[in-house]
């Protein structure tokens, strides 16, 4: 750690001094060049700082350092010599949140139809994206349904993918951003996960370890929300829009509402048929509060892009292309690219294969008036869709369907919920957990908008 | 950890919640518990629930709650079989601070005087002490500077010394508190040895491990104090007065300067020394600082001992029993019981062996206005008297005499400081610093009390 000592760092921090840039730098370097036999700086210490942290908070300058030294702290994608748009998006994580399943072949549509000079798509999407944590779904778990799908690219790969198809749906290799896969697993294990500015420099290296110009994230709000409160969420939202255009990308975050499950399904595979049915046209009623987030979500990625006037022009352009078919022409390219086996998709419902199926019905009559979303999603996990720890496989048709969104008339006995399992044992505790969440009443909930707020620099 | 998982303790206090006292107990019986197979909590766990208690403090019950899980993490000292009033004295860390070699014997000796009924000295002091750390000396470097001179008693061996002597200087057993000496390692790894709460569960633990009716406490002020500021010096002496109270041990906190090296010596042999010569009635001018404060912290203890009707009247019993040679034949009897060669006492100056010497000198005429106290005491450590690291030996003839006091009239050339090291290479480095660090003006500084206030229940 050259001259700086891990210490000084921390005493530092921990008396509300404001960290220089070379004390943050080398503390991050410390973290990825250690080894058992020269341990620079110890777990304990950096539990310490992160602790510091916690409780003191980073100033912007420092927010920025920090989340650029964790970027750099491995391998970077560069877009460059790709003379495109590059843009993604980012959710905090919800229940039934599949809108990368959608946004992705979205764009890669608006991409291809537009090719810069050179022949590569006018807008990229190099997402890379997460497994199941917590009460949250990952979108890898989803694909990797996909028989064939391969998620683990090589940097090489994800550009030949973005030429060819204008997006790639990946997961992180390891040796991009190593700085966070420590941190993070000390995180997880010395109660410092929840802060904001941990959570921004986490969620910000990884993105812009992407190489992007623009990124829109959708930050969850609501009982399905991974942040407390709602100011604690739109919090998070101004950091992490401040630390996305310290960097230099265009960034928008929207606060939406979690206090149900998005769309229709809620799982592994039932999340990809649901994205499939939508862009073969096939819109079932329940879909519709996913394709209104996809779309606005879409239309500001497209907007940053310049192929819309208006973040409302491009959730509409968006709209088109998801009507017109070229989103699924779109999708069926990157899966096939990927190597993943597109018949699937030609019935997903009979490529649906739980073993188990158990209804939650309506105790009584009256309106649908709140659920425990954050509940709703441990169901899904305890199904088989999550795991207990990393590593864990999960199953690839476990999942929860809603029959009712929140203000919907109920009659007593009218299904609620359907719920998938592939080990019959695995029904009863969901099905208690989510007969427990639900709160049916004489009188309709208040109605709460899809997006609450949009937080931009 | 029973039902009780490290990281809901870590997440309370992260929050500003109150630890209970379930939580608290649960958490240091982990601490102690754990093995490297069994990781009931690890070091960064550990780590972090220390920064978040450095930042969010505790209340008066978690920090009682906590003192007494550490003070009974191991063995403790139960005195109650001797039927005897115990009482100790701890400082927070001085320079040429050798209070305990004076205050014992007065204590042992007013002890020896009142025997019980069963003919146990009616004072004991079971002193357990400590080793150089930082820029201050330790009690037990001093005491081992005599030959023969063992410290390592066990408890048992305690007993029977207090019973026959009414004193016993002896050092911490692994037994004893192990719960800080794991804490105490973390903490000077991780930055958070700084804590008042921390501090004062740390002293506390182990000195009420001592079985103790009284505890006087000298908690040091100004540039050589531990604490940097007088406020916080002074929160810290109410945690402890506090913190003992609530144990059922009478506690008093003395708030003293520490802006020069107290009495005449500061290193290891020298300090028995200078004690020897006042025990056998010879007063060195510079000693009379240190003759005052031993004086008033005993005069404490015998008063809180039921010798003396007002702590200072107990000062005047401590100084009539330094003065009439009782003290010196209690001493004597110790470092005998302890297995000491007692004729290195008959010319202790015979016995002070430095290889080399090297006197700093006033540059100018002027009142010896002020000095980095602090730097006074890493000059003493340098020379020989300090470790780098825990393990490492000292040297018994290393230290600093001092020459004169802040607001002595001084000419120039005049020596202020005696350098003394086993090393000739030792002496340039502390000579140095010592330059550096006194300042000689026209204008006298301002007296200080020693005592600067007295804190009680």
């Amino acid at each position: 750690m050259s001259q700086i000592h891990p210490i000084d760092v921390i005493l530092h921090k921990r008396d509300g001094v404001a960290l220089t840039d070379d004390e943050i730098e080398a503390f991050v370097r410390a973290i990825v060049e250690r080894t058992p036999e020269r341990q620079l700086v110890t777990d304990a210490q950096i539990a310490s700082l992160l602790m510091a942290v916690f409780e003191r908070g980073l100033n912007a300058r420092e927010l920025a350092t920090l989340t650029a030294a964790m970027r750099f702290s491995g391998d970077t994608f560069d877009a460059g010599p790709l003379k495109t748009f590059t843009v993604d998006k980012h959710s905090t994580g919800g229940v039934g949140d599949k809108t990368s399943l959608l946004i992705a072949p979205v764009l890669a549509a608006a991409g291809l139809a537009h090719p810069t000079p050179e022949g590569v798509p006018g807008i990229c999407v190099p997402m890379i994206s997460g497994r199941s944590l917590g009460h949250t779904g990952g979108t890898l778990d989803k694909l990797e349904t996909i028989p064939g799908f391969d998620t683990q690219l090589n940097l090489r790969q994800l550009a030949d993918t973005l030429i060819k198809c204008g997006a790639a749906l990946i997961g992180q290799t390891p040796r991009i951003v190593p700085a966070d896969r420590i941190l993070y697993a000390l995180r997880d294990h010395t109660g410092t996960v929840e802060s904001p500015f941990l959570i921004t420099a986490s969620i910000m290296s990884k993105k812009l370890a992407e190489s992007l110009n623009a990124l829109v994230l959708d930050v969850k709000v609501g009982c399905g929300a991974f942040m407390p409160t709602y100011e604690k969420s739109k919090q998070l939202a101004e950091l992490l829009v401040q630390t996305g255009e310290a960097a230099g990308t265009r960034t928008a975050a929207l606060l939406t509402s979690m206090d149900q499950p998005l769309g229709r399904f809620s799982g592994t595979w039932v999340e990809v048929w649901e994205c499939v049915d939508i862009m073969k046209q096939i819109r079932h009623p329940m879909s519709a509060d996913l394709i209104e987030l996809s779309n606005i979500l879409s239309g500001w990625m497209l907007y940053f892009a310049g192929q819309a006037k208006t973040p409302g022009a491009g959730a509409e352009l968006s709209n088109k292309i998801l009507v017109s078919g070229e989103a699924y022409k779109a999708w069926l390219k990157i899966v096939e690219t990927q190597g993943g086996d597109i018949s699937v998709f030609d019935d997903p419902a009979a490529h649906h294969k739980p073993k188990a199926t158990r209804a939650v019905t309506a105790d009584r009559d009256g309106f649908l008036h709140s659920m425990n979303c954050k509940q709703v999603g441990w169901a899904v996990q305890r199904l088989g869709a999550g795991r207990e720890k990393p590593g864990d496989p999960v199953s690839a048709h476990a999942g929860v369907e809603s029959h009712a969104k929140l203000g919907d008339w109920l009659r007593k006995d009218q299904p609620v919920f359907t719920l998938y399992s592939e080990d019959p044992r695995l029904l009863d505790e969901p099905e208690q957990m989510l007969r427990e969440t639900l709160a049916i009443s004489t009188v309709p909930p208040e109605k709460q908008a899809l997006v609450r707020e949009t937080v931009t620099a």
